[in-house]
């Protein structure tokens, strides 16, 4: 768990690195993106998700283009980043891809947002044959739940598993002070994964410890990243609290399947 | 002082049981209301207050039924409940019964509301003689003091004395992070409760206490019951902390009495 | 039609006198009503609908006591009018009487409201044995059809059919350019007129001609009264035009039951 | 010009034909899209462009799908009309196809939005080989001059001229009595058209007859729609006035250049 | 009564000229103001007031710097113009001379504001020794009637009569679709303007004819040049209709002052 | 650091004693202003910067006059305070003198505001000979980075140094939870007050510690006056906490100039 301590609070992506997952070193300067012809520089960048798919790693951000939208690009060894595209037009936030191809398409989960703190949203699923242009574009669930109710994102990326791919997402609830973000999970299709083939009946965690409580947002707790461990069904969650510090929390895939079963 | 432990934000009262007041039951399924013909079962319920009258307690709470109004309902032994009818019309909150006829008629404090977080609110009395219909409302008071410029609500069932009803109440300020919630208290004229015989110039209590400012809804301490013992004085009010937690603080009639009348 | 020239854009009630229908001379000075001991003078009146109920009329309007609620009086003679209460606690608009006891009790349409330019609305009835308490409260009715999604209200008193209650309601659209008014029309059950036994699938009216689309406010057709001559079946409605004219259009009962029943 | 007069409001399209472009014959019955499998049938549809393209008339329209976005579908005959996809995610409106490929690829233009009367808006261009699959986002102008100044996006389908695409948009002001819609018009280059060669410094045409000043949403001009002949640089543009009648309005190629370019 | 034909919107002031005060000559270019050292160029200009004071004509307007604000400025021969300087800080609007000094002290009315389309609006009175540095400001009226209840703000340069300062203002009315402008007229103290002698209790004009009622921006009448003939107490006044034509109307000091006395 | 405990809420000024710094007496009653005749009484006052000038103390607050304004007063002894006038007219806050004057002229930074919870600002100077007319205003700077985005407004009374004035400001960040306020520190002119010499790039303090971060409104930071000694350059800031306590903070002149120098 480390303190975010720019103090410019420029949204920027940096390069980490950790021999075991709880020291990271941050590189002090942000990524620079070698950028396609054409293509703008990011005017700024926030929460990342990392894919391993196919022969690289993909990261997908929200990328500041005339308002929020997905940016998407990759890497080979974290010293030198490819910004491929936008994949979406703006306003979008949560791009998140599967790690695999499905039905030989690659899959994109999203948000579409507004330019500002977006009071409502749902997650699409977009396809694509080259990453550079995405359609068939299905919906995939919206808030049903009262912890929920002002918005959902899709959080790390779907951690396959026999019955489904495991989603842990997160949903908002508009308190009268202001947004309270929790930790949700579903369970989408194998191979059509727009549909949900099973959501847990109550949040999975939700801003209890004084360091989710307490910040620069209070009563925030916003899943970024998933190591999952195929051998023993570990999985670690990286997810940020309060907006100001990065956590750190445990859980296994029975864990989540017996969740989203309810 | 329990902790909200329901994981779905599910709005429903559960029954709860204590020897000491302190060590609380609380039933694991919510109650569920015998309802007369004609009537909706409760879309949800909250903020519940508890009355004895006459011959059984009656229970007043935030109804979701087209919005949230006013549900009314009974019991004899906290096993069995049954509800009455929705007493008002939507928007409404924070329904509250007087603990004995006055005039020959029951009387209910209550909060016109809309449907949201209602940025507004004045506390306004009906009366009945039969507990289902409603009317002869009378306007009891509004905002008046800067802590309590947003809106206030009656809190627990009123406590009899002398020289009238004494009513703890919440009262909002809008501070530029959203609500912060209070403490008030007046004294209502024992015969025409709708008149304010007397009224605090001062907030009783404000979120003070770090359970009370962190939480699910920061800087909210809201009283719902209150245990009067007339023998000697002393009171028991239980309140919400950070819309997290259940508080109990204590205080005497002689004390509230001198603090209303400043 | 006539012009209303009220400088002052005060909102009161007038009485007004035809002998055609047509040629109304109305009163320069408004009513004053006689209030009872304990209820306070009206701070304004709009919106005001006529009902023959037993022996005398009763009017229910838009009274001012706290924000908008809904007054209710009677007069014999339009010269003596009397206050007897506001029927609902505020915030409530469009009380409308039903011509007789259904069931033996009295009952009224009202929609609960906010403090403003009410962005929501739904139709609720409301019981009474005595015209003063009201309760077991029914939902009636909610938007359905793009044309009335803001809100809906009730427009004249209901026309008795042998297939039930003629209800002609207004349908309010928010444009990008504000609020659109349109008639609808339903058919409520003889017996539990909270049941809506046939709903026209379409607008009855919408703002087309100039004196309907002009004024001081744009786009609005409001209707508020009707005279339905049992014989013929023929029926006049008096209806608002742009907040600023009278108007008056004509129908029938067969029309409109055609036009309910789709 | 004929009187929309479509009583239930419902937004759906309709086929119409003509033989003098004068007089309209509107299919009364809405069109049926044959819709591919797993592609929801639209829960509305409006703003039409029609466009020729290659072999056929492609069809897009801002599609009722969780919001609104871009439906593109296609007919040879006006009588049967396959629906493609939805171009894009939601919430986006205005999308228009270039009546050619440029360098290669299809192109659209489009205005991303949020779920209700957007109060911002840009245009941007995006690009595909397949009508299904959209990418490679350019983005191509945003508001710069008052009349202009809460959002533009673009009408009928671009024009191509030796010097560059045509293009006639429209552009809204908020004043304090809502939204002004006016026409602009710009030059877009030939072979990478998210370029803006020209743009006027003026509206082209504001609201300024009855008809376009006075109906459902008062002060409106819409263009949707451009027939322009080649041979003698005639144009003709089918616009919407006051969201209530169609117009018609005439102008050359040569007008328009010398309007573009100041 | 002339068109405002300037396509591009632009709110920039122009000198007119007339021999008969009904045809105007326009200058087609705006003023090009000689702005002193450390004085930005208005960014826009719009509702000027002309008075002549002492040796020449002072021009105040709504002029845009980081906002709106009150531009103060001066001409002997309405060809050459000079700045002076933002009276006041931003945000306010509708800056009003009074056209001789009152206790030995220049004087001049405003409305402060906000940035947008300002829903509050009070009268204020600043004075000075010297037109650049203002002071001893002093509050001069609010709303108070329906009509008036949004805001309020001085119309046309003040007319000196025996019994006080005849003030003609406008006052804005919020309908649910849009600000409505009237008329309304006061005096002012002689020698203490700020103190309200008296206030017409009802408008004084509304928006009922259709080129008042119909244009850019629907129901507007808004005032800004009185001319008053000393001999015969007659009144003209300007004012635009709908924020698209300059209106004429006439009237009399008698008339007047028997409408504010009420 | 001290707790605030005025269980009123009310806004107003109190004198305060302090023999180290540290430990404060405040007065329990709040200072009495001597208001001149046509000055009203302050509604309330808050946000006081004390600045040593020729030969007094001048006090300038946010005075509650008709809205937020700026008030200014004087003492020589911390007893008997004058009320001078309001120097600007409503809607301002966060008035701040400087210590002498320059070029011969008084000079004042304020912050134009609205009447609430003001969501923009930006920093302006206003001049005057005599403390009472205020003109000459000039553009000081606005919003740059992101955690000031929403609004700056100006702190302790600048310090002078060799390279100009030093300004501790406050800069404001609206996350989806609220306003967070921060330190950002800049150089300004010493001759021409108005031009920005250096500024920092980031800020200089946030709400890290939990008496910043929890209270009556969280995450709030704002600094209000500072004590610099001239020989050492050493600087003791205090500054609100959580608007709850009061806190203090050092620094030195050196490390200041290092910050905006950047």
């Amino acid at each position: 768990m480390f303190r975010c301590d720019d103090r410019r609070r420029e949204m920027r992506l940096h390069a980490g690195f950790s021999s075991d997952g709880f020291q990271w070193e941050i590189e002090p300067a942000p990524i620079e993106w070698i950028v396609p012809d054409g293509i703008d520089q990011p005017e700024y960048g926030y929460d990342p998700r990392v894919c391993w798919l196919e022969d690289r790693y993909y990261v997908t951000w929200c990328n500041g283009w005339h308002g929020p939208t997905i940016g998407i690009g990759s890497t080979r060894d974290f010293k030198s980043f490819e910004m491929i595209e936008n994949a979406l037009l703006p306003f979008n936030r949560n791009g998140v891809l599967f790690p695999r191809r499905i039905g030989g398409s690659y899959m994109m989960l999203s948000r579409p947002s507004d330019n500002g703190h977006t009071p409502f949203g749902e997650i699409f699923l977009s396809q694509s044959d080259d990453l550079v242009h995405w359609g068939r574009h299905r919906w995939v669930m919206k808030p049903e739940q009262p912890w929920e109710s002002t918005k959902i994102g899709a959080g790390p990326v779907p951690i396959e598993t026999d019955e489904g791919w495991l989603l842990i997402y997160h949903g908002v609830l508009t308190s009268c002070n202001g947004y309270v973000y929790h930790w949700g999970a579903c369970l989408l299709d194998l191979e059509e994964p727009w549909r949900v083939v099973a959501r847990g009946d109550s949040y999975l965690l939700s801003p209890q410890m004084l360091y989710e409580q307490v910040g620069d947002v209070p009563d925030v707790v916003f899943p970024c990243a998933a190591l999952a461990d195929s051998a023993t069904g570990r999985i670690a969650v990286y997810y940020g609290g309060a907006d100001t510090v990065t956590c750190l929390a445990f859980t296994t895939v029975d864990n989540l399947m017996t969740f989203v079963k309810g």
